[in-house]
């Protein structure tokens, strides 16, 4: 779509004003192969208008934040999406119709728009993805591996840790992980897994998966996977320092998805774990 | 009561044929302070007349396992009881008598025992614990002492880990140091205590010490607390590599208590953390 | 010197433009027991004459930043310094003869002006400390207590962790609490440090502490103590998730020098962990 | 060779009187699929003829330790050697001309050996391999993985702990997850091995591998490989709990190998991890 060795990517954002947003634009001053070309901030906010380097503090790039992205889809070689589930179903729409690669973030989409998705995905090539973290998707690839190494011969109890202002758990990506070790054992993650223990419990379950929420202060996102066998353990162990992180793999994932076919990827793709 | 740099103290072990009896008669040989002197073995037991050295895999001895504590009570400084409570009840009134020092590890006393053990270290002097690993005791102290530093500024929670046999959760242990952390922040521990988090959690709610209970494999023992504050976090961690760290304990307790005055103590008293 | 009660505490900063001096500039935002009340920097500055809450992007809070102490003295009740040996030299000078308390985090003092220091304490309170973290100090703390009740049955190892662009190794902090460890045991840090260990290295020698330096990412700072027995072992982890938790313990320290009697301080005093 | 199904693999152990040969007795006996079929001992030694049951604390198996392997090797349909490289020559060339399976743990076979072995698996099966643990050589297929997916964005850190006898470092294990790690991003680990940092050190040097080596109490064996991005960090653990776990792996590859065309294959081949 675009050649890729004599100029930068022109990236558009969805969502621009808000706190994923910034990061994005932040992310893509940050990558060398990307340039912001467009972003775009909901009908009806002040920020339109705003200039986008200004709003997140750096020095000014010339792109004024839009409410119109249809306008904006010539000027962009790919579009990333952070946004509502209505909203994607538009954007995803007006891309397919435009041929304008997309980076998706979105979650809960319904199954209607996870079908029109994949349809938009015969005309244009999309990552989509729950979470874009290089190490995440790492760490899910190789939970896999372990889980399928070991077998029966380990137990697998996951623990994650998130600040104190989290109301929900576990963690989306705790459930990737324990999914990813129940999977690979060809079992129903919803059959074994186990949210704590207390009282006269009985021995361990065999096969099941003990998945652990630790809460406090404001850590970013840990998350631990262990497989203990009798006599040995492996853990395998995700640090999320900055949430930073998750920008910059999806401007990574941008980068990647403009020189593919048209379907529908995800992160394990563009890290080349498949 | 004995000259201590002349000779070894004389040790007494009840259930010298059960496993803690067994991991004692090996502790008492390796710790240089300490002599084999009496094993007691319940009555019937086909063990009876059997070399304690030999028992364990050591050189012969010369104590054979015996059914008679009153007449072995002459022959030694201090007795080690980890047994059962009633058992326990007569052999605190033996030694009472007798006037033999006593390093007791018996779980599930009675209130009624626990008194009739009060009024015998009126007569001599006791260690009673929970847990006897040095380990353990400096952690609990460490954890007692984090707490009450970071105050309410810190949210609490405790892991621990152990084999996929056991049958209750969350361990002895572990409810030990929940419950220093929450005495030092002037908490009842069972009103703050959370066991597992599911589903929509709300937010953390402050002052709650959250308890995790990990299974699987053969892990003897291990316990952390992290105490998280906003932007740092202290852990403190307790690995056991082995049981025979307990007994060791136990032996080491058994050499501190001979020359100590009549009274009730614990293993924070013998390892000088009060 | 101020009722606590009634009124907020007022601090000055010196250095307000630098890096430490803006973390101050929000920490003593984010305390409600304190209030902005004065900002040095240094003469000829752009900076001089700016509002110190615009400065760091928060509202502005009608404090310029000046470039004369002295004249900002008669409005605050403490100033806190992270300065320069000679600037904190003078400070401490006319601190002392206009009877302001004060919070110094300076590092590199010569020995006269640690003296001139000492014979300032004589007329003002100071808190003096290389690390104004509750949790570094908690974790000194802790150190030395279980080095203590471990005496020489346990080996001793450090490990640090820091970003990529640190230039020297180990870090000021591990330096600190394989210190609180070898003072524990009688024993000095210089003559028992090992720094690595490759080849034939023999059996570990006894009493020795090893001290190791991971370097990698942007790891703000990561400490830990391991205290290995033969059949357990004690490990104090401390976390730093962002430096600003150093700027909020100084101005939780500027809190509580405020109340006290002229004498030198250090933070294990203002944590009450002595 | 063996009818699988229908009856137990029958295993012969070379050095069966020596530390590693009495684990592998056991862990022939806790294996269900095996058997043990021959025990082969050095000419000379005073446990030719004993019991291998009895040898090791079990029941009576009716096996008497041999010293003539050739006289055995009807017997078995697999051997397993952890001895000495001049004892494995001999017994890899008698296997070769009899037909029977192999599994191998020596260490430090000369170059001429490595051939000979070479040509013995033109006739038979054979396992050779460093580790023969699960857990190890899941583990460096998992740090194989993460460092080709992180490439040049992760520092990447080992750091392992072994108990204080230990006379070098770093551990043989520690070497080999380094430099899966250095192959995997194409370097040559010699020339990127840093062992310790002390004094003014500089900037980290982009690339390097650090490798640290703890030493304390009776440690069995952990090793960690840390891969430190920017925002992120993702860490691979490998805990050895018991030194058994290494004897179990080699059984584990014994009822493997028996079914494998002649080759020479590693523990990777057994897991499945290629």
């Amino acid at each position: 779509m675009t050649d890729l060795s004599s100029a930068p990517i022109k990236v558009g954002i969805i969502g621009a004003g808000g706190r994923m947003g910034r990061m994005l634009i932040e992310a893509v001053a940050q990558n060398p192969k990307t340039q912001l070309a467009a972003a775009i901030e909901r009908s009806g906010s002040s920020l339109v208008g705003v200039d986008a380097g200004e709003l997140v503090g750096l020095d000014k790039n010339g792109v004024a934040l839009s409410d119109n992205l249809e306008a904006e889809l010539g000027k962009i070689d790919v579009l990333i999406d952070f946004s509502l589930p209505d909203s994607t179903e538009k954007n995803v729409q007006l891309c397919a119709e435009h041929k304008v690669a997309m980076v998706i973030g979105t979650t809960g989409l319904s199954e209607a728009q996870q079908q029109a998705l994949d349809e938009a995905c015969e005309q244009i090539p999309v990552v989509y993805a729950g979470n874009y973290s290089t190490g995440v998707n790492v760490s899910l690839k190789l939970i896999e591996m372990a889980a399928k190494a070991f077998g029966d011969t380990a137990d697998i109890e996951v623990i994650e840790s998130h600040h104190k202002h989290k109301v929900d758990a576990p963690s989306g990506t705790a459930f990737m992980m324990a999914n990813a070790a129940a999977e690979a054992r060809g079992q129903n993650l919803k059959e074994v897994a186990i949210y704590g223990r207390e009282g006269h419990t009985g021995e361990r379950k065999p096969g099941s998966i003990g998945i652990h929420a630790i809460r406090g202060g404001e850590i970013i996102g840990d998350h631990s996977v262990m497989l203990i066998a009798d006599g040995e353990m492996v853990e395998i162990k995700h640090h999320a320092r900055e949430r930073m992180t998750f920008a910059a793999g999806a401007v990574r994932a941008s980068t990647w998805i403009v020189s593919q076919e048209a379907g529908r990827y995800d992160m394990q793709d563009v890290l080349g774990l498949k």
